[in-house]
């Protein structure tokens, strides 16, 4: 089993979609990261940043679940980053009400020193400047870096993105950031062009179509479940991005066939998490219940032609 | 090994794509059709309409490939059915920028003696009254009753459509229909909607997301192949049909396990016709490279997680 290190955000979310409204939950990047990969009991740490607002029963939830949490540097004057939106009836796209960066603004991740030599590093989705500046801290080269980001980033800092990127294994992205990033329609040309910036392997989000695997010439397809309704998306990439590298790291085999593994893992947290507002559906989710639906999974993808 | 009736159009296409533009070139419905099931060298027959205009050299390709066209029949001074169209930049959406329903305006298919025993019919998409009136035709109950419709007749004939797929065992449908069909944005709920309309499987074709196949509780995903370029997306959905129906005549076995295997190799055979313009890619199809791409579909979606 490796070591894991998460840096992302931390927040308060405030969630309306067709199906109701909260107010200020438990949200952030590496709080879904780190409950998703938290299902593979690994050894992980979440770097990030809160106010003091922030409850303690949050951090006390990450710690129950085997998630160090000594590296969330807590600004007592200052209010934690709050995210609100809105999501449309297709639940496809969303709008942001409200983006109040708070104690993010200053945010200087500092990875503790116990985990310096972690074997896995998760950059959630953050500046890349601030991605990158955890990899430097790491006193060992990890053997896998995962990074996840978003058009957000090309748009304000796509220098600094092309320059972390040069150092990750793995980037997760979605299908139209993808396309942003490249310039390519086709999901296989822009993959082709992210390996040529940096990243071994290639993981492209495309929501209820699933997620595909790209290393060199092979490929890998992952269908999202087929669920009756989505009710709340907020946190799935990121989930799915726990699970990946809460997989990997626990497995300790980095090969694209071990990923495959990796990515259906991803999937089956991330089918969960939409379930339910929030971090609600994660929080409670059961290890019986993940082993269903991996079973739900097989079902739906595996099929028996005999080749000549 | 079962019989297959194939009805469907027999066309002239004109097709226009960021890669290029055709002449009038072979296509319609049933004529993909029958050249994916080909591939399986089923006993089949294609029942549609042509004008005088037609080409002798395209029926012998037909007939080449070891399906009858005595079910064609040639109306000497008519003009045969011509469809033209503008793919977007994106290949999801297109313009019609002619359709000239000319001989189709007054087809009534006459399925030949000799096939009226056929154990699989596959109903390609036409006026769901006439796609009726083959059902009818049919002296012996067949086993299975494939049907494929779009769009256009549920604006225009949706009492009968409804009346049609009251008959038939599967029905193939891309997502947008099936949402409009069923007025439900959930293509879970959607499937179990048209499952209480008669059929007892419901395929939803969703382009380059792939296809699902439902039956009761039991989903299956079939991915599509993800390609560098979509060349043409004409009669895709057709191919994935005739390549459906032809694997399941070939083997005679219409369990949903079995089905699931029909479904990859439609999406296999549809994966081969749109590199190229119309059926030229279909035409040229060697056993050997459909055995190849299976091989990459299998490599696609296969993967080996142990349940606890």
């Amino acid at each position: 089993m490796s070591k894991l290190v998460i840096v992302g955000t931390v927040a308060f979310d405030a969630i309306e979609t067709p199906f109701g409204k909260t107010d200020k939950i438990l949200g952030g990047a590496s709080t879904f990261i780190g409950l998703a990969a938290s299902n593979f009991n690994v050894d992980s740490s979440v770097v990030s940043i809160v106010g003091g607002d922030f409850p303690q029963e949050y951090l006390d939830l990450l710690s129950d679940r085997n998630i160090d949490v000594s590296g969330v540097e807590i600004i007592k004057d200052g209010k934690t980053f709050f995210w609100s939106g809105k999501y449309h009836n297709d639940m496809n796209s969303r709008d942001t009400l409200v983006t109040e960066l708070n104690v993010l603004e200053h945010f200087n991740p500092i990875v503790p020193e116990n985990y310096r030599d972690a074997e896995v590093v998760m950059l959630g989705n953050l500046h890349p400047s601030v991605q990158m500046s955890v990899l430097n801290q790491m006193n060992k080269e990890p053997k896998l870096v995962v990074l996840d980001t978003m058009n957000f980033w090309m748009d304000c800092a796509l220098n600094e993105l092309h320059e972390t990127i040069k150092h990750v294994d793995v980037i997760t992205i979605n299908d139209e950031e993808a396309r942003q990033l490249t310039g390519e329609y086709s999901l296989v040309v822009a993959a082709r062009k992210i390996h040529e910036m940096g990243p071994k392997y290639v993981v492209i989000k495309k929501g209820e179509h699933g997620a595909l695997l790209f290393h060199n010439d092979n490929v890998f397809y992952a269908p999202a479940l087929p669920l009756e309704e989505v009710f709340d998306p907020t946190g799935a990439g990121d989930t799915f991005a726990g699970g990946f590298s809460g997989y990997l790291a626990k497995t300790n085999d980095f090969s694209f066939e071990n990923m495959k593994n990796a990515v259906i893992y991803g999937s089956t947290l991330a089918s969960f998490c939409v379930e339910k507002f929030g971090t609600e559906r994660m929080i409670n989710l059961k290890s019986g219940e993940v082993q269903k639906r991996l079973k739900q999974f097989q079902q739906l993808t595996q099929f028996d032609i005999e080749l000549s």
